[in-house]
C-alpha cells in the first residue's frame, strides 16, 4: 500500500466540483459534489442519534435498501435536522436536480448536510448550486481538494487522502475526504466522510469492512461528547480498477481492509486534532486490557473527559484526571494494576505505578505535554487487548466558537 | 416544613469547627469537622467511579458495615485518591486523632477529601488540624457557616441550608452543607455533602430515603460530565429531637422525606449554578415522558451537553443542540412528538413544535436567556413522567480554572 497525493478524485472514474451557493456562508464555497462515471456499490455508517437529519434518513434508504450510488451532494451551513417534511423534500429536490442536470437517477444520489440544526434549507439555492456544479465536474486532483474545502464548517484545515494498493495484480486506488469539527463523538463521531475507490467488490463485503474499520477509527474520536444528528460516512466502489471482483474473504479482501483502515485512521486523527478550538491532538493508548471493548471504553473515556482535555491544554500533568475518567467509563478494573505514562516526541514519563503516584520531574512533564501530539499511555496489566482513541484539548476557543455559533 | 437560617449545626446536638491546616491552600480555612453529642444512625451515597478515593472506601466501610457515625472530618485541597495504602493510612490517622482528642471511637469517624487526585495528604498537618478543631467546637450557626466555607475548593459561594418539620408533634430540624464545583456529574455528582438531623429514625429507613431522594436531586446535576473519585453524601441522625423513633413508612416518614428532598434540591441547585466558571443556572424540565427513567435521561442529556452549555453561555437560542442531546441520550422517542420552549423570569417562548422549527423573535429569545436561571422545557407528549436536571453554562473560565488546576 502506498500513500499518493489527492483525495476523492484519485480513483478511476470519479469527478468532483464545488460552488458558492450562499446557503449560510458568504464568499466561500459551501456546496460540493462527487460523481462516479458509473453506478457504484456502496456502504455507509450513520449517526446513532435518535434525532436523525433528513439527509441521513435519505441516505439510509439508499444504502440499506440495497441501492447503488452514483453521486453525492453536500452542503455546509445548514444541517437539515429537525426540519420535518420540508427537510425531506429538500433532499428529494437536490437529488432530482442531479437527475435533471446529469441524467443520474435520483435514487442513486446521496445528500449530506452539516451546520445549524432546526433551520430549513433554501431549496432554490441548492438546486441552482447543483446546476452550477454539474457543469464544472472534473477528475483533477484540484477538484477533489476544492470539494474537501467546500464541506468544511469550523474546520481549520481540509482533510483528504489517497492510497493505492494491489489486488490480484491490479492497482486499486482509494480516496477520501472528511470534515469535523464540533459535535464530534463516537457512534458516529459528528462528521461527514466520503470515500471513493475503483475497486470491484461485493456490496455486502464492502459494508462489512466499513462497519468493522469504523469501530477502531472514526468511532474512536471525540471532540466534545456530542453525537450529532448528521454523521454520515459513505463509501463508493465503482469497480473501474479492473480487478477480479472481490466476492469473499482472503488476501485481496485483507489488502482492501488494510487500505481502508489506513485512510480512515488518517482522516479520524486529522479530525480529532482539528477539533473546534483545539491546539493539539490528544491520544489515549490503552494496552493489556481484559477485552477489546474495555480497551476502547477506557481510551475513549480518557480523551472524552473535559477535565482531561483542559489539563492537556494547560500542559498540566494532572494524571489523576485520566484515572478518574477511566474509573467512571463503565469498565471494571483495579487501580492497583495500572501504570500510566505521558508520551510525546519529547519523551516518555511514568507518573503512576500500580496504585501509587510517582514523584516526577514537572519540567520534563511539561516539555512532553507541550508537543502538538500528546499520548496518555496506560498499561492495564489485565489482559492482551489494546485500543487507541483520539481527541483534542479543551480551549477558550471551543467555548468562543460555540457560544454563538449561529451568528 | 419551614426553612430556617443555619446549616449543619441547626439541629440539636451538633457542633462544628474549622481551621487553617495548610493542606494545599494558604491563608484560608481548609479543614472542617462536624460532631454529634451522641452516636448517630447514618446513611450515605458514594461515587460510582471504579477508582474510589481512600476516604470513600473508609466511609463505605462504616456506613455499609452497619456502624454508627459521630464525627466527620473534611479537608479541601487534596483528594486522597489514587494514593494506595498510604492514602488509607491517612484516613486512619485522622480518625484516630479524633479519638485521641475527643474520646470518640475512631470507627465512628467519617473522613472526606476533595482536591487534587494522585497526591499524598500531609498526615501531620491533618492530625494537627484535628487537634485544633477539637478545641473550638461550638453549636453556633456561625460555626456551621464557617465549616461550609472551609470545604470549598473552586466554589464561589458556600452552600448550606436548614429546615424544621413536625413529626408526631415534635419539631425536627435538618441541616446540611455541600460543596461543588468541578468534576460534577450524576452518580454521585462530584461533591461532598453533609446532612445532619436530630430526628430519631431507623437506619434502614434513613438509607432508603437518602438513596431515593438522591436520584432526583444530587444525581440530576452535572457540571462537566466527570464523575469524581470522591463523591460523598453523608446523613447523620442523632435522635435528639425526642420524636417517637420512625420505624416504618407513614405520615412521619413522608414528612421526613419531604424535608430531605427540599434540602437536597436546594443544595443540588446551588451546586449546579455555582459550577466551575458558571455564569448561570441551566435547568432542563422534561414532562410527559414515557417513563421516569426516560425523563431523567433526557433532562440530564440536555444540561450535560457541552454544545448546549456553550449556547446557554452565549444566550444563543440554538435549540437544535438540545434536541440533538436528547437524541443521543439513549432514550427512544419520535422528534415529531416533541415541543421545546425556553423559559425564564423574562418569559416563555416555544421554538420547536412536533418536528417543525418555529419562526421566533430572536430578541425575545435572547432576553429570556440572559436571565441568571434559564430553563429548557420539553414536552415529550408520550406519557406522564417528568424530571428536572440542573447544570450550568460552559464558559472561558471553566477552561481557565481547569487548564492548570494544580498550581
Amino acid at each position: 500500500m502506498k500513500q499518493i497525493s489527492g483525495g476523492v478524485t484519485a480513483a478511476k472514474g470519479y469527478k468532483a466540483s464545488c460552488c458558492e451557493a450562499n446557503i449560510k456562508y458568504k464568499d466561500r464555497t459551501d456546496m460540493a459534489m462527487v460523481v462516479s462515471e458509473v453506478p457504484c456499490e456502496c456502504a455507509g455508517t450513520f449517526t446513532t442519534n435518535v434525532v436523525k437529519a433528513a439527509c441521513v434518513q435519505w441516505d439510509q434508504k439508499i444504502v440499506y435498501g440495497g441501492g447503488k450510488l452514483q453521486a453525492v451532494v453536500v452542503n455546509s451551513g445548514i444541517a437539515n435536522a429537525c426540519t420535518g417534511k420540508e427537510g425531506w423534500d429538500a433532499c428529494e429536490a437536490t437529488a432530482k436536480a442531479v437527475e435533471a442536470n446529469l441524467g443520474i437517477a435520483a435514487d442513486t444520489v446521496a445528500v449530506a448536510s452539516t451546520g445549524v440544526i432546526g433551520m430549513q434549507l433554501p431549496v432554490e439555492k441548492l438546486v441552482n448550486g447543483v446546476a452550477k456544479m454539474s457543469g464544472t465536474l472534473t477528475d483533477t486532483e484540484e477538484a477533489g481538494t476544492l470539494a474537501s474545502k467546500a464541506i468544511m464548517t469550523t474546520d481549520t484545515i481540509n482533510k483528504e487522502i489517497a492510497v493505492t494498493f494491489e489486488v490480484n495484480g491490479k492497482t486499486v486506488t482509494r480516496g477520501g475526504m472528511s470534515k469535523g469539527s464540533g459535535m464530534i463523538h463516537p457512534n458516529m463521531c459528528t462528521m461527514l466522510g466520503f470515500l471513493t475507490t475503483d475497486l470491484a467488490i461485493d456490496k455486502a463485503l464492502l459494508q462489512e469492512a466499513l462497519s468493522a474499520v469504523v469501530k477502531d477509527t472514526f468511532n474512536m474520536i471525540t471532540v466534545d461528547g456530542d453525537t450529532s444528528t448528521n454523521d454520515t460516512l459513505l463509501l463508493m466502489a465503482n469497480g473501474l480498477a479492473g480487478n477480479e471482483k472481490i466476492t469473499g474473504k482472503g488476501q485481496a479482501y485483507d489488502a482492501f481492509v488494510e487500505a481502508l483502515s489506513f485512510v480512515c485512521t488518517f482522516l479520524a486523527r486529522k479530525m480529532a486534532g482539528d477539533g473546534e478550538g483545539a491546539t493539539k491532538l490528544f491520544e489515549a493508548h490503552v494496552v493489556n486490557a481484559k477485552s477489546k471493548e474495555d480497551a476502547r471504553t477506557l481510551s475513549r473515556a480518557i480523551v472524552g473527559s473535559n477535565l482531561s482535555k483542559a489539563a492537556i491544554y494547560g500542559c498540566d500533568a494532572n494524571f489523576g484526571r485520566f484515572l478518574c475518567a477511566m474509573g467512571y467509563s463503565g469498565a471494571q478494573f483495579d487501580q492497583n494494576d495500572v501504570e500510566l505514562f505521558f508520551v510525546s516526541k519529547a519523551g516518555k514519563l511514568q507518573v503512576f505505578d500500580k496504585g501509587t503516584p510517582l514523584a516526577f520531574d514537572e519540567d520534563f512533564a511539561r516539555k512532553i505535554m507541550e508537543e502538538s501530539e500528546v499520548t496518555v499511555f496506560v498499561d492495564m496489566h489485565e489482559g492482551e487487548e489494546s485500543a487507541k482513541a483520539w481527541g483534542c484539548d479543551l480551549t477558550y476557543d471551543y467555548v468562543k466558537i460555540n457560544a454563538d455559533y449561529r451568528s
